[in-house]
């Protein structure tokens, strides 16, 4: 059976889009996205889920948050949780209890650049005031503590020398769209897993490295090609 | 008139050789070895530094070592100071005298995995230990301060599932030995150089991204090629 995955997103959801398309139309016997939860009410991943058929749900924030939640991922019989871009911290009995299948995605090559405060935005805008020539993206377990967790993927993005905050987080966004399906869709699999000591067992490392780093290039298609073959058994 | 380098090393000095080699070999006109020193008397940094007519010194530590610094600094006429493999903080007053003429590498994508105490193998310990997929390679002004001052250039190498410290150190070490000589002799032309507000004014991003992650590859000729067009007017 196809495992059931709940995005939450903050934002405009490209990167629910990638996890649909991939879900929907690539590996449709891995997962499908059968819920889309948001914390702001006109978030544009609430548009698209309602566009296409996806229950979405605005979260209620305050007291009742965490109840609420629980009882809407249980509705609908979830089995993993994605953030895609979702700006708020999980509450800690959610945590606890989907330990090992909440899968975050960040912008940068945790553990740098990662931590409270830091996201969206925020995280590009660090990245060049440091003089960074590399970033990145990490898919990662979570736990209690933002930005922590173990790693499931990273893949590095380089910064170029007229990069602004928008050039630069359109460059790691397109990675982003490419890693994060792939490695949700080996947690479904169950080939990646939480392990009691907190590693991410059968994460994959770089079998090939100069396919690992080629990217950056206008082809799109090499990208997707290399970073599926890191997946690949 | 080449520009007078003195390299300080704590440890066998396999930096130093490359820069040597670089600057013998392939650029003697941007500059020479005209010092090695070390807080370590018995270190392999001036072993080799003897056996090539380099003058070296075990700098005096304790109450008097800035100024015994400064007098050897001064009294060989050096323009740069490379620290490579040096495990000491330089003392404040020889890094404002020496202001954008210090570089110092960094086995690691600062500001990840730096800072005091982050050192040699202890670096890669705390890339292992925290599941990082992409380490690199730092070269960078220096400061009053640990591995902050201006990014001059940064490398990615990638982590693999079977490495420990040791393979993981040579990977990076053969990193290190390509991006500091490069990054040395650009401040040696004075083509890199610190700006008042801090900025490492003229140093490269990646004009090719793909030759700029194309490393990791067994190949070295590929890798010096690289980093070499990284650098090239």
């Amino acid at each position: 059976m196809p495992k059931r995955i709940a995005v939450l997103a903050s934002g405009r959801g490209s990167n629910l889009e990638a996890l649909y398309a991939h879900f929907t139309h690539r590996a449709p016997a891995d997962a499908q996205i059968a819920l889309v939860a948001s914390d702001k009410r006109d978030a544009g991943a609430l548009a698209f889920a309602e566009r296409n058929g996806i229950p979405a749900v605005a979260l209620e924030m305050g007291a009742g948050h965490a109840a609420a939640l629980a009882t809407v991922l249980a509705t609908h019989r979830i089995d993993l949780v994605a953030l895609a871009g979702y700006l708020r911290l999980v509450p800690a009995e959610i945590v606890r209890a989907y330990r090992g299948r909440i899968v975050n995605v960040h912008p940068a090559l945790l553990p740098a650049f990662g931590g409270k405060g830091m996201y969206g935005e925020r995280v590009h805008q660090a990245v060049l005031a440091a003089g960074a020539r590399v970033t990145g993206v990490t898919v990662h377990f979570v736990d209690e503590v933002y930005d922590r967790g173990a790693t499931i993927a990273q893949w590095p993005v380089p910064v170029f020398s007229d990069d602004t905050v928008h050039t630069l987080a359109a460059r790691v966004l397109r990675v982003e769209h490419r890693l994060f399906p792939h490695a949700l869709a080996a947690v479904a699999r169950g080939e990646i897993r939480l392990t009691d000591d907190g590693r991410a067992d059968g994460a994959p490392y770089r079998a090939r490295p100069d396919a690992a780093f080629a990217l950056g290039t206008p082809e799109d298609d090499d990208l997707a090609r290399n970073i599926a073959a890191a997946f690949a058994r």
